[in-house]
């Protein structure tokens, strides 16, 4: 049995042998293991001629085929099955070793298994991985967790297999110890629910409020990626509004179930979110609508429901409100970014996991599901400031919106009016119009929460806390 | 020592403390127990003539003072002191003894301690109780979950000290098995997050938009409280706004800092809603609400962001945006109940849990924070039609909505074009028109999905998933 290959994956569903195929493409020597071996041996039979494979059958000859310290990657389904081969292999490495879980782990599995590995002399990286199956062939975004130590042995194979940003650099950085690198790939995702979201509003807005076919709004999404909207999400959706299915020669987005699936980390996103004090709106908007649009006894009980007369639009018109779903849509990106963000600054303060915002804006700008052109100035943004307390702070994204807002409440109004849901650009609006509100009702809430529970409440005109005895002559005293 | 209390309670800050005091005002003798004898005697010395009060001072005494089976209710903080408590008396129990958690415990806590104890043949009633201190004294609304066995023992005692509603009915039901009770407590509480958002919406905007003074906001509160708004929680609205500060002379609501506090059932009804797949936009929208308002550095980071405008309104017009705001407030707040009441169903669905909505509802109306004139309404709904899909289903809501959603959009134009925010309004709007939609852009986010992650459809006109060959030809091919 050789000792030669510098990296080994176990787990070759299609996510597992592409990535081994990646590093083999890119000169590594890697060492394959299955749980049934006839997945390893397809591999090879398939694309061996890619690179240097080293197929092992078992658990010993697997870990035996490494050089050390060993460096270990795992694809296999996140929960139990994470564990269970954690479970297999650690027995058998030894300290200084590296085991590399490049599923989709809640960030607390994470550190639980860093914490239990540490302890046994293991490095432990949970490692977001971003580009589905084509990035995982092709280069993904990369986004691992874990010690220094661990990255100065990895990074740079994960450089280069990684996708590479316009100006050459690698999508791949050090996120910070334990969990950060799940972490951040978690709110990757829901971030990716919130654009997704965004598009399907501005979509049915086009179709609803202007007029537009599928393909007249393919056109509007091509013409929009030449522009500051550029990015892989535009792009795609172009694609799939301009597909017509064979079978019935209607818009391919006609035929399709209007249910939309999803797998878990957009959820976590909110409910971590939700554990941090950090408003997420826009993201749970996106995935309340996935679930909304799946309870289709509550649709079907709700077709009778009063609505609006819908009123049509001229030509000239429907052109200029395409003009101004392109503000609202610009407008709330940088709000869902803006709250993305928030997240990852309120994680990287709760676990100390000091994570370089710019640098995980840099590491979106190509592989990963949510590439866009926009990055570029998240980076600049931090870059520039990397203690700015939130997007919207940095004078360029608050100039642009500043700018995008009269048109952006216009579609609103037109969506209120029409009677287009659109609950991820309403949010994103309410969130924006709250913070840079000079008095918000939570004023009254605290008076509130004072009259029935005696939560009690702070003044603007001096410190302390205090309580109005509102069951009795309503004096204020000090809490 | 006697042993002839009918009913003991361990643990007496002003919580504990009142809810015995109520049980022995009500004729019943009462053990007490603190783990600080200090407040036990405190207790008899202060109220000791309201009733038959058996102090004392171990847990050994404590338990023997009970008659069997025994009722020993624990009022202690939730999480880890809940645990002690249960762990210190638990031993000194026999079987069928029962145990009442009156804390605001995380339903998932109460199902891991009921399955413990029953093991051990106590029967442990997790019990949300709403009313704060002084609903715990004069009459609470009381959800108790645990067996049927425990509320036969059990409910007879707590109709006696719980709220009546107006028709007498008390307001306590057996809600169902194990952790049901305190789901439902944690769903009200939820729906009150969002009442009160709600609320703080109406409010701003009678300021902002319509100019009003608090007072007059006030005198517009105490009219709709006349109406189908009859609630506690609109009634001490009223009251806050109209109390002056006697240090400033100003609106007591101006010299309260605007950062709304919460303790966490807010932020389980939404995190637990994720998990059942259950969209609650507005009770998420009103616990992000909350947050927001706390970030006082973002906030500060963003005074300077555009925004529009404002316009004046004449009086009339004023007065007409008012009732406008009532329909808006009406309507988003069957909005809220609609979502609340969907995730119990889906809780009583996902644990097996049997639970009344009606019931729900009724016990509702009297002692709990969300108390209001609605409530009976809501058990109408279900008593015609248990197995109603959604609230908005049912044709009387369906009807007062429709006959609201005129003035409910405008009231949000004019919030979006003022610049007001106003989420927890546009969510409820947004799900409004979302349910009642014909097509969703759920569609195209399948399309999406299928392009960069192949995670298939279904089609509308035939069974089966589906993949589109994105990066080959474009066929259609089955999943």
């Amino acid at each position: 049995m050789s000792t030669s290959a510098q990296i080994g994956v176990t787990g070759l569903a299609v996510m597992g042998r592409n990535l081994a195929r990646n590093f083999a493409r890119n000169g590594y020597t890697v060492a394959l293991h299955n749980r049934t071996a006839s997945r390893t041996h397809d591999l090879v039979a398939k694309f061996g001629g890619e690179g240097d494979f080293v197929p092992t059958e078992t658990a010993e000859e697997f870990v035996a085929a490494l050089e050390r310290p060993r460096r270990l990657v795992i694809m296999v389904k996140a929960g139990d099955p994470t564990d269970a081969v954690i479970e297999e292999f650690a027995p058998l490495l030894e300290p200084g070793d590296m085991i590399v879980d490049g599923g989709n782990a809640h960030f607390a599995d994470t550190r639980r298994r860093e914490r239990a590995l540490r302890e046994r002399g293991i490095h432990f990286v949970g490692t977001g991985v971003s580009g589905g199956e084509e990035g995982a062939l092709n280069g993904p975004s990369i986004m691992p967790g874990g010690s220094e130590e661990s990255y100065a042995a990895l990074g740079p194979m994960l450089e280069k297999i990684s996708a590479k940003a316009k100006d050459g650099a690698p999508c791949v950085t050090h996120v910070g110890p334990d969990g950060a690198g799940h972490f951040v790939k978690m709110v990757h995702n829901g971030i990716e629910y919130a654009d997704m979201q965004l598009i399907g509003e501005a979509y049915q807005l086009l179709r609803d409020v202007a007029g537009y076919s599928p393909a007249q709004i393919a056109g509007i999404f091509r013409k929009w990626n030449t522009g500051r909207l550029d990015s892989y999400l535009i792009e795609i959706t172009a694609e799939v509004l301009s597909h017509v299915d064979a079978a019935t020669g209607k818009p391919f987005v006609d035929v399709v179930v209007d249910e939309a699936g999803q797998k878990g980390t957009g959820r976590w996103t909110v409910q971590i979110a939700l554990d941090l004090g950090v408003p997420v709106s826009g993201i749970a908007e996106a995935v309340f609508a996935r679930s909304l649009s799946g309870h289709a006894d509550l649709r079907a009980a709700s077709k009778d429901l009063a609505g609006p007369t819908p009123t049509a639009l001229s030509e000239p018109e429907a052109a200029a409100f395409a003009d101004r779903v392109e503000q609202a849509l610009y407008a709330s990106k940088i709000v869902s970014y803006t709250q993305g963000f928030h997240e990852i600054a309120a994680g990287s303060e709760a676990y100390g996991w000091d994570i370089d915002l710019g640098a995980v804006a840099s590491i979106w700008r190509g592989g990963c599901i949510i590439r866009a052109a926009f990055l570029d100035r998240i980076t600049a943004a931090y870059d520039a400031r990397p203690d700015l307390p939130s997007l919207l702070a940095d004078k360029t994204f608050a100039g642009e919106i500043g700018a995008a807002q009269d048109d952006w409440r216009a579609v609103l109004v037109a969506a209120t009016v029409e009677g287009v849901p659109a609950p991820g650009f309403a949010a994103a609006l309410a969130y924006y119009d709250a913070l840079r509100a000079d008095r918000l009702p939570a004023a009254l809430t605290q008076g509130q929460r004072d009259f029935f529970g005696a939560h009690t409440y702070r003044r603007t005109d001096r410190d302390g806390a205090f309580h109005t005895l509102w069951g009795g002559d309503r004096s204020e005293v000090p809490a």
